[in-house]
């Protein structure tokens, strides 16, 4: 078994309950909205990032939990704003909460989980902690705001595409291993690395969940295969995709694109031609560039159970099939 | 001339003027829609908070205007997302943001406005400030869902109106002159008082704008008069109205009110009985009590030219009729 998931076993449930107990003190009308988001499953990714830097560093006790929580919070709290920004009904299988709750509801939902988010790092009185945290929440939000602005845009380049990547998804993976690594005192130089390896791993996350939304199948990724497609969002495989094609098929698949006027089958026909050309491999061919530049920054990380997990955890991303 | 807009006109344009730089900064996407915002007018009314009660405690030099921005920015981005969730279409009789541009783009707007304001207040690296901060923003987003759980609530009490009221509006208020005396570098004692100062003109402020809703022309007030009533939410001026009304009268107009069912004309004839009534100056004068309350922490601050501004300001509230 990969010694992450032998790792976060245990942990989830320590994570699960405090999550849970936080819910408990907001206001009744919101708590089944947010349960339902927590509940809806998710890898706790972020919280397991905060806990295993800030053990790698020296941290030992409980204290890191707090932290860890809120960035599942923050976490939640994107992924309802998100999900009306994008019109998205699926997650993970499930219905969206805004489909089930209402915007109203899903928009306060987000905000008090940002907020609480923001309380409880406050809470630990650490300067640095609040300025990793601000910046994290701030470049998140800024990439939501970058990829709205390209949507439907079929001139997208990589170096926006992994703009975009790195805002909406690498920067606050990058601040969860800043703050743990500012949690354990570290010096400036590994705060830095340990940042670094978020990002790197963020953006890697983000290439394989990219390619998983042409490859994968319904069942899996709880999610409609070519839902970026459908939504607009033109990511990775399908720039390669745009690349592969003469200039005519690229110039009309584009206009289509850029107009919403391509037919379901026709994107049905993208995504299994996607899938043929082996876009979503090369794909995750780009995402094992940063995971190996992840592995860069660990090796300056020092000798540890925890460091050992986090180099597992690399090769579990890259190999995810959900 | 009132010595609040007198001390106001000169540092209007300053704030603005940083306000905008700070725009300038955002993706382009977002600009228009912060711009117009910002633009609509509005009072300023916290940075000014955040400026005077630093300065009445002590602070010189340009430091407190970020600060200052940062409340601005959060108390903007939270009418971005207020005005979705109450479905307002007008505000300070302009069509509202998420009504010319959509509800993505206000979302996101406010999202990056709430970040901002987060990373101006980290950039200052006094733990106090992110902890006031965060407590502002978090009972804002309380406040607000607590106004949404009792919308349409006829058997709404004065104390659950009053914690809506502290919640949504006055927390924030109390926080701005908080993180002013906390800047200032005051001692705690007189850094409560600050912030009791800024949570009773808060709720002064608020009890005020209430009573204009419904006392106030159309034309003055910048949105239509009875817009709280339409809303279905419950303010003071009309719990005072059903607490008038026989028993019988009371449970067949409470009943309209819980199912949206009362029609426009009988809406009407409601706010015409308030004002006979005159509902609304009763509310000015419970709004009255806790601008007292104010004037009584204000009195804790050493004399200077801003404590007698501040003195002004709660005089200028009172009597506001926009």
């Amino acid at each position: 078994m990969n010694s992450f998931v032998q790792y976060a076993g245990p942990e989830l449930a320590t994570i699960n309950e405090l999550l849970l107990a936080e819910v408990e003190r907001l206001d009744p009308v919101v708590q089944p909205l947010v349960r339902y988001v927590l509940e809806a499953g998710g890898k706790r990714l972020r919280p397991f990032l905060v806990l295993l830097t800030a053990r790698a560093f020296g941290h030992t006790g409980e204290g890191a939990y707090p932290l860890a929580c809120a960035m599942e919070f923050l976490h939640s709290a994107t992924l309802l704003h998100d999900d009306i920004v994008d019109g998205a009904d699926l997650r993970r299988d499930q219905a969206t909460a805004h489909t089930l709750f209402g915007h109203t509801r899903t928009i306060l939902a987000g905000d008090i989980l940002l907020a609480l988010a923001n309380r409880l790092v406050a809470d630990y009185d650490i300067p640095r902690l609040n300025g990793a945290m601000a910046e994290g929440i701030y470049r998140t939000a800024a990439g939501e705001i970058l990829e709205i602005s390209h949507l439907r845009n079929p001139g997208l380049g990589l170096g926006e595409y992994l703009d975009i990547v790195t805002g909406k998804t690498a920067c606050l993976m990058a601040a969860a291993c800043r703050c743990g690594a500012l949690l354990a005192g570290a010096g400036d130089a590994l705060v830095e690395r340990a940042a670094g390896f978020g990002l790197n791993l963020g953006i890697a996350f983000q290439l394989v969940d990219d390619a998983l939304d042409y490859s994968s199948c319904r069942a899996v990724a709880g999610k409609p295969v070519g839902a970026d497609l459908r939504e607009g969002k033109l990511t990775l495989p399908l720039i390669l995709y745009f690349e592969s094609l003469d200039a005519a098929r690229r110039a009309r698949l584009g206009e289509g694109f850029r107009n919403a006027s391509l037919g379901g089958e026709e994107m049905d026909a993208i995504v299994a031609e996607v899938n043929e050309l082996g876009l979503d491999r090369k794909t995750r061919d780009v995402a094992r560039e940063y995971l190996d530049r992840a592995a860069e920054d660990l090796a300056a990380f020092p000798e540890s159970r925890e460091t050992a997990v986090l180099r597992d955890t690399l090769e579990f991303l890259h190999r995810r099939e959900k």
